[in-house]
């Protein structure tokens, strides 16, 4: 592979149509070791994109499939990932808004643009291609398009499976981007900072001089941050039940770039803070059981709880537009990467993730 | 008094800044029929009206806090009473917008138009003079203008207790209506029918060929269907446990005047009748200490819950442009009134919506 991050990418040789043996970290049972071994990547069929996966990382969703958190997940052997950047190998029939060498992004969240869904300004959940954490295989054929040398298969995640050199898509789940912009920062707009930003600028589309509070200082919580600091919020609370994120913690002064104002810990005060109205937007995949109890006259002063799935994000629509606005700078990306690792080292990238050392860890393949 | 809604009305004598002995229904303890006797209204303060009232009708907010569901709320002698109409009898120091003689509708859920939240686009509860069961009294000096003939205290309900002849209110909870609007139908515009057409044209922000649900049929779930007719949605489903809403009773056949192409009762039906994604609109105040039962989750494929209060409705600012679409046609209140009554009758008029007989009983004073 040529030099990192320059832009221009060696194309692979010519494997169009032709199965490609590859490696891949597989996982075998919940939360065991990924194995990194060879699997063999079946060609694109119409309408999806086989693509070569530059830069991977690790979101919290993987961590939870992997541990198989919740029992209707679990489905082995299986190719975690879906943060990710990369280039189009190869195209199935039928694709025309993406050819090879193409630079792009794999949206777990998929838009096909035709269903009734798509066509709607009030969702972003794409009929056919939308987050499916149960999905294991393409829509096509229903089977999957990664096997064992042996000829088993091996089972896709979340419309993505990005934890291998390469891998097949529907081409409704890849965002092509400008070649100018860099592969690496926008992994990251693959999921988190998408789901963080979306969140301010689509879901909850805060205004400037508005209060935004971010329950949970992790990667997403920092580009919700981010997203609030780019549109001009006054104040920026962060609030995390884990203290070490206000004290030693990385996420402290990164939250300080962001342009956070304010931090604390619910478990330092024994009444409410404040009453008042608002908008509160839940994000991310809650594998617990537990309900929450909830009255409605909570929402009598003027509350709303709403449900964002991937920042309310039309993909193949707004995502080039986030990859400008990173150009511009009006986004800074830079300090999510907070860990560089070879693509071998999957499993200790895993671990800084679990034990919260890092916010993202970008793997290299 | 003149003849019932030919919108000439004969003023009162010169009373302004004279008590006003007049009759009024008393509510001595929770759930004890109302007392209709001679009370005293105290002439209004700075920034205070004091209204005549011609009609009044009554709302489930007036009933459950009639029957003391809310212990906190139980304060008597008490007069309660919300929707209603009326004229400008005098008013207090500094009142720019009204003078005697004005047609007016109380509103419970005030503007003073110039705090922070009635500068801010995104609520319409003022910071002063927002609806609030637990007060009793008036702002300006803590108490009340209503007494009884020893001068005892009679105490105020949600900034306006229009069950007597003569009210006083803060002028922020009193709107100027054009005198060529009738008065009778404008009653409705004091609480229900504003709070579901408010919930469709503000909240909710319904637009044309969309699907509207409608959990519970009484007034205001009717004043839904008829802002929704009016936004031309293409699906409005009634939905109720009472199926005496779609055989017998009266709501059926005033729904299907308000657009209602479908009905059902989730009690019939043992499966889920449709999965997808929407806005949940909450209307109302539910004094029942019980929780619902709610997983995050739930929100996850673009759910959406909101409260509503008074439909989101600016009053001051908002509900002149309702009357002038009540005057245009687009909105038609005929249906609501569905008795009338003297005021002498007013406990007729309770159990009558007690019973679900009526959807509103407008009492003529």
């Amino acid at each position: 592979m040529g030099g990192i991050d320059d832009n221009t990418w060696p194309m692979p040789g010519d494997m169009a149509g032709k199965v490609i043996t590859c490696k891949a970290a597989v996982a075998w049972g919940p939360g065991l070791p990924l194995e990194i071994e060879e699997v063999r990547v079946d060609p694109p069929q119409k309408m999806e994109v086989r693509i070569k996966i530059l830069f991977t990382s690790i979101c919290h969703t993987d961590l939870s499939a992997w541990q198989g958190e919740n029992e209707d997940q679990r489905v082995y052997p299986r190719i975690f990932g879906h943060e990710a950047s990369g280039i189009v190998e190869s195209v199935g029939e039928g694709v025309r808004d993406m050819k090879k060498g193409d630079h792009v992004v794999p949206i777990f969240n998929g838009e096909c643009g035709d269903c009734v869904y798509c066509k709607c300004e009030k969702t972003n959940l794409c009929e056919i291609f939308r987050v499916n954490p149960f999905k294991s295989v393409m829509v096509n054929d229903g089977r999957s398009r990664f096997s064992t040398k042996l000829g088993e298969p091996i089972y896709h995640f979340l419309n993505t499976s990005t934890f291998s050199e390469y891998t097949v898509l529907d081409s409704a789940c890849v965002v092509k981007i400008e070649p100018q912009v860099s592969l690496k920062k926008m992994t990251l707009l693959s999921c988190g900072v998408s789901t963080g930003v979306g969140a301010v600028w689509n879901s909850a589309n805060v205004k400037a001089g508005s209060t935004v509070a971010i329950f949970g200082l992790g990667a997403v919580g920092l580009a919700v941050a981010e997203g609030a600091r780019a549109r001009a919020a006054s104040k920026i609370i962060g609030v995390d039940i884990n203290s070490e994120k206000f004290t030693k913690d990385l996420s402290l002064d990164i939250g300080k770039a962001m342009g956070m104002t304010d931090f604390f810990n619910p478990r330092d005060v024994d009444k409410p803070v404040h009453e008042g109205w608002g908008l509160t937007v839940t994000l991310g995949i809650h594998p617990t059981p537990r309900m929450l109890p909830f009255h409605p006259m909570e929402l009598f002063h003027g509350r709303r709880i709403i449900g964002s799935v991937f920042g309310d994000v039309k993909g193949k629509t707004q995502l080039p537009h986030f990859a400008k606005e990173c150009m511009r700078g009006v986004l800074n990306l830079d300090e999510f990467i907070t860990h560089e690792l070879p693509f071998s080292k999957i499993n200790e990238a895993f671990q800084l993730l679990l034990k919260g050392k890092s916010l993202r860890c970008l793997l290299h393949l």
